[in-house]
C-alpha cells in the first residue's frame, strides 16, 4: 500500500483522481490539497464523495507533502510545479504532474506558447512524457512524470501508428477536435456558464491553442522529423469526452495507389493489438465519446477517401479519464511496478 | 461463482446490469437474451462493451436458461415474467424480475393500473419486494424477487421512516418526481426523441402513474393503514437520475408544535445510519442527482417548514442503479450470501 | 415613437428586452445600461445583436436617463431601484421594474425575505403590480410598474381562476416549480457552470425561496384572505422555461362530490378564455415548457384526482419572456395606450 | 397576399415554415400537408401552434393543392417531389423543393449519392439552386427552386468568396461540420433517441455523405473547374445550430508569402458587406451557433496560420432557419418581388 497526496483535488481532474483511486488495491490518499477550500470537508466541495472520503482539504505545501507520500499528483495551473520543484523533493517521492510543465522538451518552445518563464528548466530533460503506450519502459524508471494533455493523448494516439510507418504525410495532418466542457476546468467563468455552453458549438483558440506545440513534438518523434500541424479544439454542451477527427493526405504506393483498408488496419494493431486501452473499432465504426464515458479507453476508428486520397482517422476518449486522471493512475502503476491496469478496469457508463 | 443470465439485456436496465456484473468478483454472464438482436454480437448493440463482452445475444427461452444459471435477471416488459413463470423454473433458479409483474399483492389493483391481466397469480404471494433497506430479511430466503421500480425506490426510502414513526400524516403525502430520460428505455418512440425531450420540461402520467400503486403499497405497510398518495413524475433533459420532492404534513406534539430537525434526523438515522446505500444528508443540504449518478446511492435530505408546518423531503438516486440493476445486484448478493455490497462499490461519478 | 431606456441591458433578461423592442414599431431604445461594460459595444457583449444593434453600453444614471426616456425599464439587482428612485424622476418618465422592489406591499416582509433595508417605500402604495392578465387597468394609469417575478407569473397564474372562485382551499397549495437555468442570470458564480447543472436535478430555497411571499400576496387578494403555500424551487438542465406543478385540495360540493372537469375548466376559461397570451390546453393535455420557448403564452392544463380529492394544476411559461422581458412589454404597451400584443406576437420556437 | 402550401408540415422544417410564415405580412397558409397526421389538427401535433393555427392536416395531393395556391413548399424525403412533379404543375403554380431533388444537375451522380432512380430528370435543368446570395438573379424567374441543404448552405457560404478570387487551392479543402440534431428529422429512430444523442459527439456518413456534392457542384461553378473535398458532418447534442469548420492551403503570392488578414477581409466584404444575412464577424471573433439560433443569418470568421500556410474558415447558422425554412421564404420574397427580408426580420434568440 503506497501513500498518494493530491495538489489540486478539488478541480475536475483532482476529483477523478480521487473516485479512481478510491477504487485502486494498493493507493491509499493521505492528502486532498486544495489552496481554495482550505480546511473545508473535501465532502462538502464534491457531495458525491460524502460519507466516502472523511478528510478535509489542505494546502499546497509540496515540501511537506513530500516527506510524507509516495507519489504527488500535481492537477495545478501551468507554472505551479515549475515554480517550486526541487532535487529534494524527487529525491523524496515521485511526481506525476498534470499540468504542461514538464511535457515539452524545448523551454522556448514552452515560454511562447504559454507565455510564461519556466522556473526550473533543468528538471525538463529528466522528465518522461507519460504517454504509456508509446514511452511505457521509460515511464517505469522515471522520478517526474509528465502527464499528457487530454487533447494531446486523443490527437496523438489516433494518428501515431500512421505517422510512425510512414503511411500519412505528418505535414497535411488536420486535426479537428471538439471536446466536452468539464476540460474548461471548474473555475466560475462567464464563457462555461450553463446558458453560455449549452444549445452552442464554437471553435476556439484557433491556430493558437497551446497542445499543439505538444502533438507536434510526440508526431515528431514517430516521424524522425519535425511535424507543423493544424489543431482546432472546440467546446461541445457535454459534461465529459473528446472527440479527435483527423484528416491527412496517405502516402500512395509506387504504383500511386492508395493503401487499402487492411494495410492500415495492421499498421494500427501493430501498435495497439495488444494494448488494453486502446480500442480499434471495427471496419466502418466511428467512435462515440459516450462508448467510452468514465473509462480509460481511447476508441479509434478511420475511413479512407479514395477520392480525395485522404484517410479519415478519429478517436474518442474520456478527457478526464484517459485524458487526465486515468492516464495519471496508469502512469502510477508503471512507476511503482502494479499491474498497468490496476484501479482502471472500468466499464464505460452509457446512457 | 455463480452463473447469471439476462432477459432483456440490450435495454438501458439490461445494458447497466452488465457492467454492474462485469465488476462482480462471484458471478459470470452466461446469457445475454434480447429478442430483438438474436444472434448479434452485444458489443455491437451496446459499443461501450467492445472488446469487454465477446457474446452473441440469445433468446428468451427461460426453461432453457433456468436449466444453465443459479439467477435469472427479467429486465422484460409487463407481463413477459407473469406469462412464463413456472415452479419449476423456480425449482432450478433463482428469478429477479426488475419488472412489475410481481412487485404489488393484491392482484386487481395490479390489473388496474397496468390494464393487464396477470397470468400467475399463484407466484404473487411468495414473491419478495425486493426493496433491501426495507426487506433485507424476507430476500434472503427468496426464490423470486420483485425488485422495485425507480421511481418508487426513490419515493418510498425518502418517506419510510417518518411515516413508519408516525411523524408525518401520510395521506398529505404529495410526490413530485423528476425523472432523467433513460427511465423511459430504449425503445425508438417520438416523444424520447433528442428534440423532443431535451430544452423541455413537462409532467406526464399525472394521476394515473403506475407506480403510485406500488408506493401506496409499501407505504401503507410502514403506516399500518392504508395510504393514498398523489404521485405525479416528469421527464428531464438528463440521461439519468431521479429526484423525489415530497410534501407533507407534520404531526404536531400534544402541545401542538411541530417536531424538531433534531428529532426528524434522529428518527432517519434510526433507520438509515447502518445503511450503507442511504445517505443522509447534513442540515439543509438538498440532494442532487449529479452526486449519485453511476452509483447505487440514494441521498436524502429535508427540511421543516414552519410557516406550513409542513416537511419538505428531497431523495436523489440514480435511477438505472439504485433504481434498478443496482438493487437487483444487491437483491442478488442478499440472495446467495454475499457481501451486499459486492459490486456496488461505485464511487459516484462527476461531472 | 417612444423613447426607451435599459438599466441592466447586458443581463439576459435585459437582452431579451432588447430582442423584444427591436421587433416593436412604436419604441426606440436610446439607452444600454451596464455597469460592467461601460464603453463596449453592446453587440460584442451579445454576438447576437452583430449589425443590428450599434450601441456602446452606458452607465446607469438614471436621473440623466429620466431627461430622455419616456420609459425605462430596470433589469436590475435587488435594491438598486429602491435606492435611486425620486419623485422627480416618475415626474419625467414610466418606470418598468423588473426587479422585485416594488413588488410586495408590506415592507417588513419585503425586508424579511430579501434581508434588505427598503430605500424608498414611500412609493411601494403607488407601484403597480404588473400581472397583466389581474391588474390590466391599474397599469394603464400607472407611474410605476412592478413587473412580477418569472416563477410568480407561472404560479399565480395557473392557480387564480381557482382561488378567485374558491374551488380550491388556498392553505393546501403546494407549488414545485422547476426553471432553466438562464433564471439564475449571467452573473459567474461556480453554480451555474455548465458541468455542474448539465445531468442534474436538484431543488434549492427550499421554504425559504423569495418568490413565495409575492405568490401569497396575490394569491390572497384573489382569496379575499392571508394565504400560505408552500414553494419549491428547481433548478433544471435547460435554458428557457418554468415549470408549476401545483397541488391543492379541491372544495366539494355541499353532497360532498368533487367539481367536475367541466366546472374547473368553465372557472379558467370565464378568466382566460379572451387572454391572449393565456393559453388554456384541451382536456388532458399537459403544458410542456418547449411549447411556449420564445413567446410571451403561458399554458395551463390541470387534472382532478378523484382518489385524493386534490387537483393537479399545470403552468408553463418561458422565463425570459412572460416571466420577465414579454411581461415588460406588455405593460409598456398597457402605459402607452398601444395594442396590448404589439412586439409580442411571437410564435413559440421549436425545437 | 398570395396563398401557400406545406408538403409536410409536420417535419421540423415543416413546422419552421410555419412559424416563419405566420409573420410573414404576404402570405396566407392554405395547406397544411402531411401524409403521418391527415385530418389530425395541426396543433395537435405542434403544441406549439396551439390557438395559432387551427387548421387540419391534409393528404399530400400536389395536384389539388397546384389548383389552390401561388407556392407549395416540398419538405418532403428525397424522391418525392421527383416522383410526383408534372409540366402542369409548374404552370400554375411555384415550387420551393427542400429536399435535394433538383439541387444537383448531374443526374448520374444524384443518383450515385442518393440511390435513388430519379424519376422527372427533364425539370432539373430549369430549377434553380436556390443559395440566394450567389444565385439571386436567377431565382427572381424561376418556377421551381432547389432549396439548398442546411450542411451545404454553410459549407458552401464559408468557402465561395475565397474559392471564387483564387485565394485557396479548392481541393484542398477540408469541411468538418458540426449539426444539432433537428438536422435528423423528426423521424422515430433509435440513434436520435434523447439518450442516445445527449452527452456524446459523434462523425457520421464520414466521406460519403449526400451533401459532398452539392457542395463539390457549387463551388465547382465558384472556381470554374471541378472541385473534390473532404466533408465530415458530425451530431452534437443541442437541437438547433450547425458550425463548419474549414480548412484550405492559401494560394501565396508571387514572392511565397501569405495574403494578409486584409486581404482575405476585403474579398469576404466584396461579396457580403451587402448581404444582410452574411455577418462576417470581426477580426479574431469566432463564429458560435448561438449567436444565429432562430434567426437566417449566417456568420463567419477566419483565421490565417501563418505556420501551416493554411486559412481556417468557420461559419454558423441555424440549420432550420437559413439551412431550411429560412431560405426557403428567402427564395418565396425574391419569386413574389416581395422585400426579400420581409418575414425573416428575426433577432438571433439567446440564451
Amino acid at each position: 500500500m503506497i501513500k498518494a497526496g493530491i495538489i489540486g483535488a478539488t478541480g475536475y481532474a483532482g476529483n477523478e483522481l480521487v473516485r479512481l483511486l478510491m477504487g485502486h488495491k494498493e493507493v491509499e490518499i493521505k492528502w486532498y490539497g486544495s489552496r481554495s477550500y482550505i480546511d473545508e470537508k473535501y465532502a462538502r466541495v464534491y457531495q458525491n464523495m460524502f460519507e466516502i472520503v472523511d478528510d478535509v482539504c489542505l494546502d499546497d505545501n509540496m515540501e511537506a507533502l513530500a516527506e510524507q507520500v509516495d507519489v504527488i499528483f500535481t492537477a495545478t495551473p501551468q507554472g505551479f510545479l515549475a515554480g517550486v520543484l526541487t532535487e529534494d523533493m524527487l529525491q523524496k517521492t515521485k511526481i506525476i504532474d498534470l499540468s504542461a510543465d514538464f511535457r515539452i522538451k524545448d523551454v522556448a518552445t514552452y515560454e511562447k506558447w504559454y507565455k510564461l518563464e519556466h522556473k526550473s528548466p533543468q528538471f525538463i530533460e529528466e522528465a518522461v512524457y507519460g504517454l504509456c503506450e508509446v514511452n511505457r519502459e521509460k515511464v517505469r524508471g522515471a522520478r517526474l512524470v509528465a502527464n499528457p494533455g487530454c487533447y494531446t493523448t486523443c490527437s496523438i494516439l489516433t494518428a501515431y501508428p500512421l505517422v510512425a510507418e510512414g503511411l500519412i504525410d505528418p505535414n497535411t495532418l488536420i486535426i479537428d477536435a471538439k471536446s466536452g466542457t468539464s476540460g474548461a476546468g471548474r473555475g466560475a467563468k462567464l464563457p462555461n456558464l450553463f446558458c453560455e455552453v449549452n444549445e452552442n458549438m464554437k471553435a476556439y483558440g484557433v491556430t493558437s491553442h497551446r497542445h499543439t506545440p505538444e502533438i507536434e513534438e510526440q508526431l515528431g518523434y514517430a516521424a524522425g522529423r519535425e511535424v507543423t500541424v493544424n489543431f482546432t479544439p472546440h467546446l461541445v454542451p457535454m459534461n465529459r469526452g473528446i472527440l479527435a477527427t483527423e484528416y491527412a493526405t496517405l502516402v500512395r504506393r509506387a504504383d500511386g495507389s492508395l493503401p487499402s483498408y487492411e494495410e492500415v488496419k495492421a499498421v494500427y494493431d501493430k501498435y495497439y493489438a495488444k494494448e488494453k486501452f486502446v480500442r480499434v473499432l471495427e471496419k466502418d465504426v466511428c467512435p462515440e465519446t459516450k462508448w467510452v464515458e468514465g473509462s480509460n479507453y481511447v476508441d479509434i476508428g478511420f475511413k479512407i477517401d479514395g477520392r480525395t486520397g485522404r484517410i479519415v482517422m478519429m478517436g474518442a476518449l474520456d478527457n478526464l479519464v484517459k485524458g487526465a486522471a486515468g492516464q495519471a493512475v496508469q502512469n502510477m502503476n508503471l512507476l511503482f511496478g502494479f499491474d498497468e491496469a490496476e484501479g482502471l478496469n472500468l466499464v464505460p457508463l452509457f446512457p
